[in-house]
């Protein structure tokens, strides 16, 4: 048995709840888990925002631990490693999209860390707001930055891959003009990945307050949204644009930034749909909408490695596990800087 | 001076004119037209639904005829060949774009074959509804059909190369699965390019009574897409999907017909905005939604190259000058198979 955070219901706040775990399979990595990352996502599964959540709840797909036990057949982990779980720990591993290490777009459906179907009780997967969790070896990731970062790791497991996969997919890079919407969990991430890769980064934010952060963060400029000279500066001259806002919003003020060829891409799902995006804006320059979900788990090593490698971590705040419905209150006014992890020792107290 | 038919107010029917042409510059080819297409811009235009229209307005973008004279530096041209014009007439010639050969996505504006802004009277061209035209010969295509075939040569101008180029950009071809979605001017050529470059060719239409016809143009299959058991049975099947439909409709039932990677491409302007695109369909397959604007003068030559060599022509109802207003009438009720072509002899009557 271990210690979780979760809810019952999606009126309930979240409540230490005691969970089981199944032994280590002979493919299984079991952990210990020291950080777990709190993701828009999981409030929205924990409240039952977006239909469909099983109960009881446990949210957490940002996951840093410690390997406690491997299977027989597990050969690439060992007992004390420090590992990463993000947001799948299981797909069918054979249709096209799996054999091109593209998991996340399984055709079977990919199983989610949380809120997933699987064999052991409760009948759904419970994620990472949790003292242990064990998952095919397959879905675990080695983490290498230094001890003491482990904590601003975590939020790379979802907030990391989810913009580090459409950068790479969409070749941002050295000679390339970068645009990130939204400075918030993803897009503070998202900033410092461009310039690693050699791109020219430009922030768009609708907060004058975010301006000076941005630059911190590595922005080569930023500009605010609000501002229609700031935005008009731009017109037609981004090679890319990866938008990091949920909420609805419109997107012809970005589509009309790219260059010929240009794509706009929308890593979150709106719930309310954006306004109908002005197809004049496309059609004039062969421009693109698209879409783009996490990454494959390869890609997600790699995303892994080059963080280490370039120092990259996301900018945290730590909480103990029963504040997590007040960091949920804070995260639904943007009042974090920038990712929220929970801290899983403080479930002992 | 030389006759064309247009209009000289939105409100008012169109009627024979007499236009000048400048003298062949060093540079022009001066071109007897027989023939011209009639496309569905030509109607919006001279009836100013699209706002901006310069009167007197004298549509026509799909234009087949004869050199009758050259320029002292025209060498590609002579006197008796069988040329074609398309949508547009210059392009500023050094920016980015037109450097690449894609002169219609021109940085400073391409011109329009009709109703763009030039130095000759009245102020803006003047387009193919006309018994000759002077050209500027980087925008001049060799036509090499069949001479009984050149009617219907003509509407390859604007609607062959709006679908051969986004086919080409996004490589339908063997292997693909490729939806042409409209079944009308534009998506009839769609379909027989589709298939001549050896795609698995998928026709989309509202109407039943469309459904031997496009088998007929090449179609390996034909769904109709009001049938949702006919749709569902494509999901997640397509490699592209060319959309020729500029009425406002729901894209949704496209964009999820889509496999991973897929890209649904628009080369229709809405009057009204389509219903807002589901994100969740571009995110969970990496899909894209984009735009295509005709096609450069390097791909317009290669297309009809393309289209002589494969026996590809438009499929045509030849019309009288005076008879387009009622040609109009009946576009408007999509009551053309599949696109009206003026015989410009019958301006002499």
């Amino acid at each position: 048995m271990t210690k979780a955070y979760g809810a019952t219901a999606a009126d309930r706040p979240l409540e230490q709840l005691t969970i089981a775990r199944r032994a280590p399979g002979a493919h299984d990595v079991a952990i210990a888990i020291d950080y777990c990352g709190v993701c828009h996502s999981d409030l929205h599964t924990v409240r039952g925002e977006w239909g469909g959540t099983l109960f009881p709840c446990v949210p957490g797909h940002e996951i840093v631990g410690r390997v406690t036990a491997v299977g027989e057949h597990v050969s690439d982990f060992s007992v004390g490693d420090v590992v990463g779980v993000g947001c799948m720990v299981d797909s069918c591993q054979t249709c096209a999209p799996c054999e091109a290490g593209e998991e996340q777009y399984c055709e079977a459906g990919m199983t989610p860390t949380y809120n997933g179907s699987c064999e052991e009780a409760p009948g759904h997967t419970l994620g990472g707001y949790s003292q242990d969790i064990v998952v095919n070896d397959k879905f675990v990731l080695k983490v290498t930055h230094p001890t003491e970062q482990l904590a601003a790791v975590a939020p790379l497991l979802c907030a990391g891959i989810t913009t580090y996969s459409p950068l790479r997919h969409w070749q941002a890079g050295p000679g390339k003009k970068v645009g990130i919407v939204g400075i918030g969990g993803l897009g503070h991430v998202a900033v410092k990945l461009a310039k690693a890769m050699g791109a020219h980064v430009v922030a768009f934010t609708t907060s004058e307050s975010k301006r000076e952060d941005a630059l911190r963060l590595g922005a080569d400029e930023v500009v605010v949204s609000r501002n229609g000279d700031e935005m008009a500066a731009h017109t037609g001259s981004f090679d890319f644009i990866l938008d990091t806002v949920a909420a609805s919003h419109q997107l012809d003020a970005f589509t009309g930034l790219l260059k010929l060829d240009g794509t706009l891409t929308l890593v979150g799902l709106p719930d309310a749909p954006h306004p109908s995006p002005n197809i004049g804006y496309l059609i004039m320059g062969r421009r693109s909408i698209a879409g783009s979900l996490i990454g494959g788990i390869a890609e997600t090593q790699e995303m892994l490695d080059f963080c280490a490698e370039h120092g990259i971590t996301a900018d945290v705040e730590m909480i103990r596990a029963d504040g997590i419905d007040e960091a949920y209150e804070r995260m639904k006014r943007s009042d974090v800087k920038y990712r929220f992890v929970i801290d899983i020792a403080t479930m002992d107290a």
